[in-house]
């Protein structure tokens, strides 16, 4: 046992010296010499090969079997660690080795000809790639179902352990039965506001200027974090104190960097405030893709697109860019920022239409795993329901079908975790409510006793619980996509006079 | 054989993997967030166990064997390659382990109590460590000498393959014989020029545009390098297409960022023009320190501390410093950036004293291995031969003996190979000029063509070759000093008009 635990540490400590080789590159990629990009790929290939070679080591897997085997004896946080390690390797076990290395090596070339063809509006290039996906996926389903888990759950679980189609699909049928109708009387209404704010120039010296305020807002301290640029905006962490967020300014566009600013600080927020205790184990981090999502969306939507907040924080806007918002007030700003509309693409949908997007791709999904759906009839399925839904007609597969990586990229069973992140912030909130005030703790000018509470709610736990748990230990009480469902009406109720 | 050679590519193949960690993280490090060292530290302590297990696992180094018997039969690079590995294995095997292990420790915990023991001038706190690292060097060179390598011997050419006392006192005799005096001659006399350069402001902002404007002028081309900003500038890469430097901006100071910048991007150029053919080996990089050095002295003394330089790209920064340079002549700058100075400290010294700070180097080293000397005696013997050479008295150690970090961390026999550096350069000079008119190239405005001599003659074989080798491909003869000392009296004898 003490052997067992030796090697499991040792080889944990391996695998996290390596995580620091993935955790510089890509950071150094925003920057990197164009010229580097060959000689780098290959180093960073020997770097996987050297990482799975140590997590799937005998050694390692022996001691981790004999761990679980002794569970019982073990404090709480290793025990959920060695827990999942052991279903994680129990269920690599059940897949073909030949099959899943050669699924990787197609996943691992597909990303260039993904990019090609998104640009071209190209799907048939990439149909036959997406049908080899789809089989695949379909057969590890097979693989991997058991008495609880069939089909798509497999899929489901593994973004979100714990939430399956029972649950999804009362979320979603929610969402389809409330939002849909609901959402479609606001898109008959049209906001009336100083429509100049989105026809301007901001330059990026005052972006970066505003971005230095918002940094100070949110407690996002300089000592601990790096805000870079890069052309999609990411959080990488290596631990709680090096947290690095991206940020892509574009000039012509106010929102963009404001809002995806702010997401990312709340995603580096839960890594900086996981505990201390947790800094030499396997359990930092967030404990799910969609509690990590709702930590982001929590602050980018429900704290920085709410109105106390755009009044504490548009002056220090409108001070930097004097001359470009002198007749843009308030109720413009908070109009703009808030309006929704019908729209192609997910990633710049605004915050009540944005559900849909992702109801479509899990509608999708399920038909793609459990009935055969074929990449030919996904796309065309793709393209009834952004009409049925949104009202909105795909004329190019780069606004439809393309237009996210993920799917090129065997990601399946994760686009839901992005609504469900959203639904766990609007419970956090409704939780949160009950402690303190929030809309006094948001005119106060900075998040420090918001921040606080998600810390000792949510962030401190890192990976060391599961979502549900974390969901009942902060809200007293299961997953409720009610209190969601109700904070968009009442909002959007709000802002539209309905 | 075959199944050697795959081996020894495939561990060749992870160490270089490594490498690319540890060149990322040395650059992250100059502006990562401070909170970050400790986790980083440990996850960089298990890469180098990591590098170490796999530089001296069995099978390499039976394959090294191998490869090593059948050096006849390889291509001439790997064969070199081979020869090099084959010998330092072979060497570390004669040190008894955990002496060098118990050695390694010690250098390991040494940094910070060094850093400390400089800043406070204090010489009696570090004195049992010097002792310490001389008693062990002292024994490690018993254990390492052959035939021909004797005591100071073994050190001096792990440094720099082929250079021994019998080469280096020739060097360093020339040098006393014919430079200490001619330096006595030059102290005596005073530059007449307008010395108000050396007491004004030159904002950041300037220094950073003329940096821009040498890097076109030396052609280190944007898509394979980088300039960023550390205390201590460096020069750093990944292979060929990816090479960094650092220079360090300060605002009361015009000379320093200009030459420290050309002086690294002169080790830049060199790690960027070696053959291509060269990529997937072990014999990338420059072939020895002084090699290396030669190539940044070069650039840095030989072409930017010309006449002919000045006069071409002066104009530039009077440009950029318009107000601040209004008074200022070419003359008054040439004379500025070169004039000759007896002080303490070797990195600050100018290029006609610097190599008196080597020499007074080279002989105390000598002494410390081979008679025996006590820390405490190196000490006097120091402050002895700065006032002997440079007429100077130490009154600060941190001024003397605990100046430099090299002696702290066991690097004995590398300092050499700073002077050694410079006076090849002066041999690569003279060479060049039999193929180009040098100072016309350099009034070109661009150093390509002098640049491509460079590559032509030096830079394409990488380590694949030993430093006497390319010295003789490149300038038709052995090593000789003379070309540097003829150089420095020429050119200083004009500036003082003696």
């Amino acid at each position: 046992m003490e052997q067992a635990l030796k090697t499991y540490q040792k080889t944990n400590e391996r695998l996290n010296a390596l995580g620091l080789c993935y955790f510089l590159e890509g950071w150094d990629s925003t920057f990197a010499p164009t010229a580097s990009i060959l000689a780098r790929g290959k180093q960073m290939a020997t770097i996987s090969e050297l990482y799975y070679e140590f997590s799937t080591s005998p050694e390692y897997e022996s001691a981790i079997q004999t761990l679980y085997e002794r569970r019982d004896s073990l404090d709480e946080v290793l025990r959920h660690e060695i827990t999942e390690k052991y279903k994680s390797i129990a269920k690599l076990k059940k897949i073909p080795k030949e099959e899943y290395v050669e699924y990787q090596a197609l996943l691992a070339q597909l990303y260039p000809l993904y990019v090609e063809c998104k640009n071209k509006g190209d799907f048939d290039t990439f149909e036959p790639k997406f049908d080899q996906i789809f089989e695949y996926l379909r057969r590890y389903c097979k693989y991997l179902e058991t008495d609880t888990l069939k089909g798509y759950d497999v899929l489901l679980d593994e973004f979100e352990p714990g939430m399956t189609k029972k649950q999804y699909d009362v979320f979603f049928g929610q969402i389809k039965e409330k939002l849909v109708p609901f959402i479609a009387r606001v898109l008959k209404q049209k906001l009336s506001y100083n429509r100049a704010v989105s026809k301007r120039t901001y330059p990026v010296e005052g972006q970066k200027a505003y971005v230095a305020y918002l940094r100070k807002v949110m407690g996002f301290d300089e000592d601990r974090t790096t805000i870079g640029e890069s052309e999609h905006p990411f959080t990488n962490s290596n631990g709680r104190n090096d947290v690095r967020i991206t940020v892509h300014y574009y000039e012509n566009v106010l929102s963009s960097f404001i809002f995806s600013s702010i997401h990312e600080m709340g995603h580096g927020l839960y890594e900086m405030q996981v505990s201390p205790e947790l800094d030499d184990t396997q359990s930092g981090g967030g404990a799910s893709c969609a509690m990590h999502e709702s930590q982001s969306r929590f602050m980018e939507n429900m704290i920085a697109r709410s109105k106390a907040f755009t009044e504490t924080h548009f002056p220090a806007l409108k001070e930097i860019f004097s001359e470009e918002l002198k007749d843009v007030t308030v109720d413009d700003f908070y109009a703009y920022i808030n309006e929704a509309q019908a729209s192609f693409i997910r990633t710049e949908a605004d915050e009540l239409t944005y559900p849909l997007h992702v109801l479509i791709r899990y509608e999708i999904e399920r038909e793609i795993i459990e009935n055969g759906l074929t990449a030919r009839q996904a796309r065309e399925l793709w393209n009834q329901k952004y009409f049925d839904y949104l009202g909105v007609r795909v004329e190019n597969d780069r606004d439809g079908i393309l237009q996210d990586v993920h799917w090129s990229q065997g990601s399946f069973g994760y686009f839901p975790t992005y609504a469900l992140g959203s639904a766990y912030a609007a419970q956090f909130y409704h939780a949160m409510e009950r402690d303190i005030d929030v809309e006094r703790a948001i005119r106060s000018g900075c998040l420090k006793e918001i921040s606080e509470w998600n810390k000792e709610h949510i962030h401190k736990y890192g990976s060391s619980k599961y979502p549900e748990e974390i969901l009942r230990l902060a809200t007293g009480e299961d997953f409720n996509v009610n209190y969601y469902i109700d904070y968009l009406i009442e909002k959007f109720t709000k802002l539209y006079r309905l």
